[in-house]
């Protein structure tokens, strides 16, 4: 074993609000490039207008694919100017102006929904707390629920009021049954209070892209926001479904989130030099690792707490796009596409798995994430000077940790012998993706840039990115053990699962 | 491509808290029974003899391992009595009988600790909430903050009150960067309020193996609680660390929990038969879809809310146990030991990467964990009913996405032909753990199964899974390059990670 000696040039790219440095990769810009004219296809150039202009066909599902639109002019936002629901219920709510059926102003906002309806806004609701528009108007407390038991509802109820809680009921069919077992349950929680009427008039904002099944469970018109159905969920923060981000950091600051993710659009679509286009060399650089090393996974790893949410993000992201092996034209592909995804906040893995990573005998590939500086507005200077310590201690680690993971570490003990317990492994490849500042704008061109590398990578393997037909089967089987359990129907699946059934 | 034909024998463990099916991983008992006499070390029984007692050595730390004892008689609560400490601290917290230094009873308490000072008390306090002894003396609201940077802190503290606030400094060293950064902060932040003495002498519990340390912070001996420097941190839940989980439960409920985890000890001890204990057959399956198989990764996939930080739990428990690649004489291995853990929460799963696990490329190992009825009490009757509902629908989809994973399902076009696009790779192999119902007992099984199985592996391996000599070397250089950034040393590391730091 020999470590990686340091690396001597650097290879980066620096844009508005999102930098990458790939010189832990172990590819020079020549190789990179090389690659690249393997692999692209020769209308990518094409592809990647249609994806600008909403014309990108996602054929299995016969519709076009358009969140790209929705950072654009005729966003949710800016087509505003104050005429938009969406603004306007933002201002209502965070002014504490909403008032609850019997009078009381709306302090907390539960968002259920799953997937797409739930991870995005989690991780953007959370990430940007500290760019609130007016803290002193931020008085909504936010609560996330998505499992479909009541393994999180049952912890928010104990601390909301039916009074002063108002329900997003988040879901773009308007047929998750996830979200819908648990509204059937806040409509429970609610009886003693409330009826269901007073409840669907002031407690309840309904975000589907069906219109009509919002109006059939009885949302007025006037609290129903809607996104386009070619808006895949995986895809759809930058849509209504954004609101409990709106929510907390407020309408202006939402589209500066829009503003960074439309930067890093245009720098995706119009980079020609694949060694300068990030969203480009992040799919190339994931397919080489994947192909041609054979690393069959990528740690997400932030090194910032507030994008603790990401990895679970990534996963959605990533792997229920580009987790399949048939083509567009349904041939078998027999070859492997999007890797698993894991990861985690990565100080808090340094106690944790971080152990395997630097000593384990598997390969990965991992994305550093750091963000180099952070103003902490809102608190005190003593107290802002030692976050901004902390935060200059969490980068340190950063940079320790994936220079370690790249060169390695050759111990040999006393006696000139090799001292395995005390070797790291090293010749792990991965980049560091990288911010001045985590700012609404810095974290919407991070996961556009993300967006981008998974239409890249789908458009290289010659997959759909934009269906998930692998979440299908599970369901309706599901559905079928359910109406055994509940004593519905009779029926035997295996000797494993009617056993579990029996015991029930 | 074939699927697999439902399976007509079940193969499963019932013990008093906890329940295994192996039905789906395609080994019968007489192949595991075969598999276990080539794979464990004749000693075997009495290695777990010595884990049992306290007397299992930890060579390369020079100590022995006695996590175990902590849930026996001479454990945290019940050396009790009324006079320990722990006890004590836990009631006068619980009952608002703790006052802060200017008289306000304490409402919150922030536990700052990281790797296993953090896991296992969140996981645990957030998983058993609903079993606090009296949820009417249950005032308090517990906070977790971990992250090196202010990630966290900076997000809790502006809805806590330095007068009605209590920090746990959870760290087995007392030495933690992590932790100690975080400290430093609020000590900060506090400084307005009161005065460090002030702060010390009413709003601080020391929870450490290194009593020195905690004395020279300047925390009262009264307020200091220790563990032995032979628990391991990501073993330490069971002692002073489960505070948390205490003050959200009450000492009698964490009493079931440690209760639960020794029946657990019991089982694992006395189970002759390997295919009757559940820690050594989820070793012994775990190695052979590691080595027999070739499967790098093994996905945790609780399919109950409350248990949805397990999979964070368990990266650290595994991946720093067992990855590792040196012997106990410190030779080289050249062989695969612990896999890639990660997960999530399964029905959240299913709208992410559950895709990818129903038609990517990957192979794969996973354990489902359900729980099948709940009582969820404090609810009214309707609340309770539809919680209830929740709860089997979660099962449902379980036990649909298990059948799946591991059947497939080879889907054909209209014409006859191959249909990739609606085709389950399925040939996955996955356990089962279910438990009736998720109590402090059945819980408190289910981590020690874990931690038990984890063992065994590491035995098998003859590998140390007690110790943790890869976070040192990254800690080193992070310092080196803390000190560069801040300016107090000169020094050059590498092109890339010197540009970054020029930046700063």
């Amino acid at each position: 074993m020999v470590n990686n000696p340091p690396v001597t040039a650097v290879q980066s790219i620096e844009t508005e609000w999102l930098n990458l440095d790939y010189s832990y990769q172990g590819i020079s810009d020549a190789e990179l490039r090389d690659y690249a004219k393997k692999k692209l296809p020769a209308n990518f150039d094409a592809l990647k207008q249609q994806l600008m202009t909403g014309e990108f066909e996602n054929k299995t599902e016969q519709r076009t694919v358009t969140h790209v639109l929705n950072r654009g002019i005729h966003n949710v936002v800016k087509a505003a100017n104050g005429k938009n629901r969406f603004v306007e219920i933002v201002r209502l709510l965070r002014s504490g102006n909403w008032l609850g059926a019997t009078g009381k102003p709306i302090t907390d906002v539960v968002n259920i929904g799953v997937g797409g309806s739930d991870l995005g806004p989690m991780m953007g609701a959370f990430a940007l707390r500290e760019f609130a528009d007016d803290y002193s108007l931020h008085t909504l407390n936010t609560h996330f629920v998505s499992s479909m038991d009541g393994g999180q509802l049952y912890a928010v109820l104990p601390i909301i009021d039916p009074e002063t809680t108002l329900f997003i009921i988040a879901s773009k069919s308007f047929s998750t049954i996830d979200t819908l077992a648990n509204v059937r349950t806040v409509l429970e929680w609610i009886k003693p209070t409330l009826t269901r009427n007073q409840w669907l008039d002031h407690h309840v904002i309904g975000v589907s892209a069906n219109n009509q099944a919002m109006m059939e469970f009885g949302i007025p018109p006037s609290q129903q926001l809607s996104f386009a159905d070619s808006v895949g969920g995986r895809f759809s923060m930058w849509s209504a479904i954004g609101l409990p981000i709106a929510l907390t950091i407020g309408s202006n600051q939402f589209g500066k989130m829009l503003e960074g993710a439309q930067a890093m659009d245009q720098h995706f679509a119009t980079t020609k030099d694949v060694t300068k286009n990030i969203p480009v060399l992040l799919a190339l650089l994931g397919i080489y690792n994947r192909e041609e090393r054979g690393i069959n996974n990528l740690a997400i790893l932030p090194y910032d707490g507030r994008l603790r949410y990401l990895p679970s993000y990534m996963q959605q992201l990533d792997m229920e796009s580009n987790g399949k092996q048939a083509t567009h034209d349904n041939q078998p592909l027999h070859k492997p596409t999007g890797p698993i995804i894991w990861g985690g906040y990565g100080p808090n893995g340094q106690h944790a798995f971080f152990q395997h990573l630097h000593q384990g005998w598997d390969s990965f590939t991992a994305d550093f994430i750091a963000v180099l500086h952070r103003a902490a507005p809102g608190f005190s200077h003593d107290v802002q000077r030692a976050l901004r310590e902390q935060q200059r201690l969490a980068v340190s680690n950063c940079l320790a940790h994936r220079k370690l993971m790249w060169e390695g570490y050759r111990a040999t003990t006393a006696d000139g012998q090799d001292d395995p317990r005390n070797t790291y492994t090293g010749q792990h490849p991965t980049n560091l993706l990288y911010v001045d500042e985590l700012t609404p704008q810095s974290f919407g061109a991070l996961i556009a840039a993300y967006e981008h590398k998974v239409f890249t990578q789908g458009v290289i393997w010659g997959i759909n990115s934009f269906d998930q037909p692998g979440v299908e089967k599970g369901k309706n089987c599901a559905k079928d053990i359910l109406a055994v359990i509940d004593g519905d129907k009779d029926n035997d699946f295996d000797a494993s699962t009617d056993r579990i059934i029996r015991r029930m």
